[in-house]
């Protein structure tokens, strides 16, 4: 087992990473100054794959569980569903140390963090990740959001969790396509801060694909690494942190304009990092062969490098204006200089960017 | 002109007390780093006082200003109101470094707060607070919220402003009964925090009532550096904030038994204060003379001190049961030992507390 330490003063905690965790997640909670009735939050899928045995672990560690599913899928990412939860806590009295459990992906760990940062000002958060997705991602960085009718993750927070437990087991469920959606995050760590990992996923990209638990468990570990790095130096993302939003400036645009389900999130990004790659030799900053290298390995991944023909480019620029890293209208990205650098670039020209959109399409 | 330096690191900001501010509003921002479209979230009768004078203030220092006025009345508080601000600010392309300036009570405070908190994970927040419990109250702490249906102040988060105006001017204007429910909040002060002040009020009362400003000045300025020496040492009410909950196991009670319509806050808090002291004496902690000069101000400053008959004792202890600062259903009481010093007392037997509640009636 692999444990990362976010370090960030009083709101420190661990990530746990390997096999056979799930079953402990009583024990783990015990440890911390709780009182005894859980919410854990969930999927009807993941649920019917892990809630038994989430409960069973709270159940004899002495805990009460109260079980809640939310229906799959970013459109329950909303106040809506927020408020149910909310009037379930009320209703079964949580209090302001009855923690939260986020039994799920990004869904699950977005909506259940933020009614754990909202819920009486703030209760207990705990997450475990079901999605290799939400395990390099969502926990670190204590992003948690529900989604506007018209923008994603537009009411949120930053939040941080008490503890994070990545159970390796569980990735064995998940659908292949998700695998690969959360392989582009792990990408996405190597080029912009780690060359040496980088190259290890080009060396080791098949022993992810095969879910080797070996590998899985460095591959997550040095993602959440990276980013506890990133997210420590700029908690709220005034500055520097936001270089972990490459490849999601056009990543959000074409979810946004494909109503988040054609798209999965990594597959976004993946495009939007190819996008980029591409924009930052356009703009005689990024050698050609390094983008071909970054190119290739989402390729490999089985990830879209191409956008898709329906969406057009000016519908592209126009969502990619309302996206809110945007400030005060001018388009800003992310964008390599080498493998294991970026630089936040502002004011890109708007002509430039829709000539190399128009070199994205297949 | 007074200022208090609320000193939370980075999250550090400055309140401003004294005449003349609100013409000046436009010139504060602009000091901040702030893009120049501002949300200005007010209701329909402060908007019509002092809408103009704030706008022709910000309008003078450059900044485009989108006014939102709510009705007023804690049952707008709530998720519902939240969600016409996001709507609002997110049509009109507001971006992270947008403010929302709160020019209103305690309502227009934590509803606009909540939302500063929340969208796009957090703007800049900007008090005007133009009710003196909100200048006491209010403008220290960053507790914003909204309701929920069946509980007050449920959805919340802690978020601090990054600046407050407290111009008393704007108190001419307001209803004598919001003075005496602000004042009970002062009285609180001195009762938890501070002999001196407590003894000062006593000698000071009918200037305060007749808001004379520099009276109103040191009262506002002290109730505020009493309140930041508290939330400096525990922002989010892990501990020892708990004290400025002094009134406000009963005073909640009171409030939702009456559906936030018989009671102003202020009044609810101080009929909670004075059985607070009752509740002291009978458990032998608190002098009755003491006890005495603690009702005896507050009913000077025309404020309630008994419960009315319409509410049972069984309704009011069970409604305490549910309030958020309960933990593992332990009721919980801040009670004076002397004045200027209180304790947060755990576990106080439920019988003993229904026998004091019964000598609240008139």
């Amino acid at each position: 087992m692999q444990e990362v330490y976010i370090d960030l003063g009083a709101r420190s905690y661990s990530i746990y990473i390997g096999t056979g965790l799930l079953p402990r997640l009583g024990e783990y909670l015990k440890v911390l100054k709780l009182t005894p009735r859980v919410l854990l939050v969930t999927n009807p899928v993941v649920g019917s794959l892990y809630g038994a045995a989430a409960e069973t672990a709270l159940g004899d560690a002495g805990f009460e569980v109260i079980r809640a599913e939310i229906p799959d899928g970013e459109e329950y990412k909303s106040l809506a569903t927020a408020e149910k939860l909310y009037d379930l806590a009320y209703t079964r009295e949580l209090d302001r140390r009855s923690p939260v459990v986020a039994l799920g992906g990004g869904v699950v760990g977005d909506l259940a963090g933020f009614v754990a940062a909202t819920y009486l000002r703030g209760v207990p958060f705990i997450q475990v990740p079901t999605t290799l997705l939400a395990q390099v991602d969502s926990s670190v960085g204590g992003k948690v959001a529900v989604n506007h009718p018209r923008g994603k993750n537009i009411i949120g927070a930053f939040y941080q969790p008490r503890l994070v437990l990545a159970d390796l087991d569980v990735l064995k469920t998940l659908d292949p396509r998700e695998v690969r959606a959360g392989l582009a995050e792990v990408i996405k760590y190597g080029v912009i801060a780690d060359q040496a990992f980088f190259t290890w996923l080009e060396e080791n990209l098949e022993r992810l694909l095969a879910l080797e638990a070996r590998a899985l468990a460095h591959a997550v570990a040095a993602s959440c690494r990276i980013k506890a790095r990133v997210v420590q130096e700029d908690e709220t993302e005034q500055g520097r942190r936001a270089i972990l939003n490459f490849g999601h400036t056009l990543g959000h645009a074409l979810e946004a304009l494909t109503g988040y389900t054609a798209y999965r999130h990594g597959e976004a990004v993946a495009t939007g990092m190819a996008a980029a790659a591409r924009l930052a030799v356009a703009l005689g900053m990024f050698p050609e062969g390094d983008a071909a290298r970054v190119i290739n390995l989402i390729r490999r991944a089985g990830l879209p490098v191409e956008i898709t023909p329906e969406l057009s480019t000016g519908d592209l620029l126009a969502s990619m204006r309302r996206d809110k890293k945007v400030l005060a209208g001018r388009l800003t990205f992310v964008l390599p200089v080498e493998i294991g650098r970026v630089e936040i670039v502002r004011d890109v020209p708007e002509e430039t960017v829709g000539r190399v959109l128009h070199l994205c399409y297949n």
